[in-house]
């Protein structure tokens, strides 16, 4: 089973590579993006029996840091 | 209104990071989990009139490598 952990930084904080990503998409030409923000993707391969607990476990303990990233995770 | 391109390695690329990520849910006591990928998440503000077809060339040009990558764009 697939699980995703998506991981998001904290509204606030400063995040200097999607400020990268926008100043460079307005370099190519592209118009209307007003922001941009960068995040990770955690795909994980689990078994049937691992419960949202035991990864919302893994998320705080190594995947997010929790001061200044939120995470969430969505089954598929 | 918010876009997510989501980026994504291809099947069979070699992905040290998720290998890494995998051993360590492993040492830290996490049963249960048979592979772990690490993909990208880049979160959009655009305005209203930017279509699909100019978020899809954004991604070929900049957000993606798409020899070693595939992308997918989820509007919320």
């Amino acid at each position: 089973m697939k699980v995703r952990v998506i991981v998001t930084l904290k509204p606030g904080v400063l995040d200097p590579q999607g400020k990268a990503v926008h100043h460079a998409l307005t370099g190519l030409g592209f118009a209307g993006v007003n922001d941009v923000r960068i995040g990770k993707l955690v795909e994980l391969e689990v078994d049937e029996g691992v419960e949202d607990g035991a990864i919302e476990e893994m998320a705080r303990r190594l995947l997010a840091n929790t001061v200044i990233e939120n995470f969430r995770i969505e089954r598929s």
